[in-house]
């Protein structure tokens, strides 16, 4: 048994959706690991991290759209000294994933054919984001 | 320290939730894994997991018309080429789990008493789901 | 490789953001294993766990208000055996983390500066909660 550390650095360019799917398979297939548990953990609060539709940018917009419904930006918030998308951000990032783990079976992750893993960044302006990468198995 | 896998096939009647613990456990116990660590991971973005109240069914009806109003059926949603349940059910999937995991000692993965694993089906209409569990440990 | 396991009992007080970090880090430290993956699980269905911002307690009342709204312990359930709080307790635990998972590099957690881990109690009265660690590396 064996495992393997690594961080990406993902360079969102604002709010929204973004996928990295290929840049996980890349490292796993690296590896040199088959059969394993691949953990990803954002290292932000105003970020995180989703498995979602990878085909339809409709169904992305959608969920983009409904998040920034129940978690507004013109909400009244206590906390607002970074502007108005800052405690939105951690709302989203709360009831999201920070953390996702995914069983590896012959050198790739099992994902359903429609799922990929996206960045999900919850500020507007552009921001470079880390994600921690972790895999163990032989 | 050594590893399994296994996909388990869950053919969810339709929307609601569905609990497997006990085809979980019965995995679990057959690996003869006494420690270690059970990630489940569901193959889908139309439904997802839960850990949840396994007693009262009360709770159980109370959390789906919960979550049925917070990303209703009835919305205006772009991506709707798969009926009116489909964009809601990738809303409902993005604030519950894909993934989740669990410590298992003495051969037995550590619920509360009270905790139960449910498969959530966002969809009205039957679908077979698949489920990736991975078990490592000694 | 090898692996270890526990148990901490944490006091909560009653309802809202509680940190333990430092007993996450300290248990991670003594176990002597500098690389691996750490993972949080939390025994109960009437509080969750949280990955937020640790420096503002702006941001962490902003966050309870805003769960209390999604969440309203004025809903109308069905369930309310064990008072108003019990059915929204579930719900908010439904949207936050029941597990969590993070890599460990140089015998700590990579949790990014702003980071913090809480138990997030959504029941009024106090409770003793418990929250199992396992992790597993070298």
């Amino acid at each position: 048994m064996r495992q393997a550390v690594h961080e990406l650095a993902i360079d969102s360019p604002g709010q929204g959706l973004h996928e990295f799917t290929p840049a996980v398979r890349r490292w796993v297939s690296e590896s040199g690991i088959a059969t394993g548990l691949l953990t990803l953990f954002v290292r932000h609060t105003s970020c995180s991290l989703l498995i979602q539709e990878n085909a339809a940018p409709a169904a992305r917009r959608d969920l983009e759209r409904w998040i920034a419904q129940i978690a507004p930006e013109r909400g009244s918030y206590e906390h607002d000294d970074e502007g108005p998308d800052d405690m939105p951000a951690h709302l989203r990032a709360a009831v999201t994933a920070t953390s996702l783990s995914i069983p590896v079976v012959d050198g790739v992750p099992v994902l359903g054919t429609w799922q990929g893993v996206f960045l999900f960044e919850h500020r507007h302006s552009p921001h470079r984001r880390r994600v921690a990468l972790h895999l163990i198995g032989e």
